[in-house]
């Protein structure tokens, strides 16, 4: 069937949230997944897309973790 | 300043969604981007990423456009 | 089961033509769709790969379009 | 001289097939050429692209061959 | 023969030029092509090598696109 | 603000000359940067992208600088 | 000296696990790792290709890791 | 379900041989599909990644192929 | 003003360390952070560039951790 | 030591041929081999790095294998 | 034998400097190296990794070489 | 007409030499240019493909150029 009038419907959506922990990599990246699903429904998978660390005065401070959530939108 | 506990902050988001005319590609844009503004604020540009037509028994007949924003996620 | 005699099947065919209009893109890319639809039977979508335009005498004579169709072949 | 009316013409084919035969990749890549001559003319040269095997309880059972031909069309 | 002083010759200039129009992209390209051509000559061929839109309050106040010139200079 | 009529402005100018000298491809180079700055107006930077060298009869007769300038032009 | 009959042997080998914990990615690894030993001999690196995460309701339910091992095979 | 305890699975292998013959690929081929056959069930396809030629005193003395087999591994 | 004499300037420094711990890749990093703060000063950022394990008998015996630092060098 | 006058060293030379027969690749690669080898000296490894038919009148006229040998010079 | 506490070692740095001459860019050059040979022993090769040149009212008034430095690093 | 022989001929060659100096690389690269000529006759142009020093006790002591000749080869 062809389309009559103008129309549009969202394909692809990428989040990439920065979580942050002063102990682990892991706690930084829970952190940023619990973040996302408060505004979005049915998150399946999170990757890590970067590990660094925030240094102070020749410290570590903060273990930081990028997560990408990449997923169809049908809102 | 340190962080002590754990917490995130979104980063960047990706956002594509595919808009279709059956006359031209301008419409088929802009019903993409009217589409994302319902449920975005400051919206400032759209690149287009793709242009592509659906064809049925050798007739053109939409016109679509893959429309792509990128912008920090402060919400 | 395992092949007898040397034999060879179609998988994969290309083909790009260049439609040119003096006043639209569309109309350009339309042009290529039809024409393509004379000798092809079963085209779904035809994506468009470069858009350029013809200048004479400092004038726009011509918006050109580029458009490819990609699709199994099982004549 | 300019363009009037919306036209097009083709620029670019590519074919590809992929031959097999139970003894030899050069049998399985004439048979591809060949099965491609019987639509096409003025083909002049064909690439291999890719060499592969099919294998049946441990044993080859087909030499394959994928063919590519690229050339300009003009009918 | 030899080149005896020094001496230099350009082999190559490419110019970009983004044109903007509030109703459709073919203005705006050939806004830009004919503002490239108040100072060049010779212009044959102009690309498009990006489309996008310029949005505010949530609609599409401009079509944009930008036109890359690549030629010869011999003057 | 929006834009009302078709409008273009130049974003980008990348500019190529060769440069050749006898002796050494500092002047080859200079050469090149002295002759782009006869018909163009603040010139801060011009890079090497290409040394090479012509040979006579197994003899360097001329040490060549490809040198590319880009800028933005608001001409 | 030169090859009489066909022979052939291995020469690379690339094996990939996903290990998975319920607490740490340094548990997940090492599941991969221990699993792996139990057919290969002399491993000595294993490189971590991916880090993501599994989720439910919103929850992180498992730290996932993919584990690459790469190695000369001569069993 | 969510995970429990850590664990572990398989998700790729990748198997590269080389096979080498006095008089044809195909033999170099298949002595090396032979070979991975061993020890491994259910291989289907095998593809070439690399022909070359041992040469000695001017002469090819092996006709060599790379095979490379890849699939998932749930042993 | 323009440069008299020949001279120099740093622009640039990377610096990569490897970390080790037999317990978690966050006291791999850590290690990897402070061995750097003991002759650089005003580091801010350490990314994580590669993780793997060394493995004995079957067993991870360490976590390592590559560790890497950019920064602009004034000293 | 240091280096006192301009000299130069050979360090790296790559020669292409491509092979052609009737029958076979085989035939056609070991024909570029012994070619190459009536000058130079050495060659251990020729490797094949393109495969193609000539084709007339929709038949494989000519089997032919480009093939590159790589080393080092120190004539 | 394995690695009991956390402990990290130096792998790679890399250090760039801009080398700046009136004259000639072997002049910048030789200034860059000089320069890092202050602060770092044991240097041996320094590769060019862009020669540029300052201008100023169309003439050129520095010849700049980044020279790029890259060694293990056993402090 | 067809290929009745096996057969072949040379289609590309590619040389590196690098030269050396202590003074410069414009002499450094002379020198590779005529090392190269003594055996090879119509070389028309030789591209520098990499600079650098060599560093002696913090001390240029050789300044090297990396030459690379493309050409046909007919012989």
């Amino acid at each position: 069937m062809s389309v009559k009038t103008p129309e549009a419907k969202p394909v692809h959506k990428i989040v990439e949230l920065v979580g942050s922990s002063p102990t682990s990599w892991e706690d930084a990246a829970r952190a940023a997944v619990e973040t996302a699903a408060k505004t979005m429904r049915d998150l399946r998978i999170a990757e890590v897309t970067r590990l660094d660390m925030k240094i102070e005065e020749g410290k570590v401070v903060a273990y930081r973790a990028r997560v990408t959530m990449s997923f169809k939108d049908n809102d």
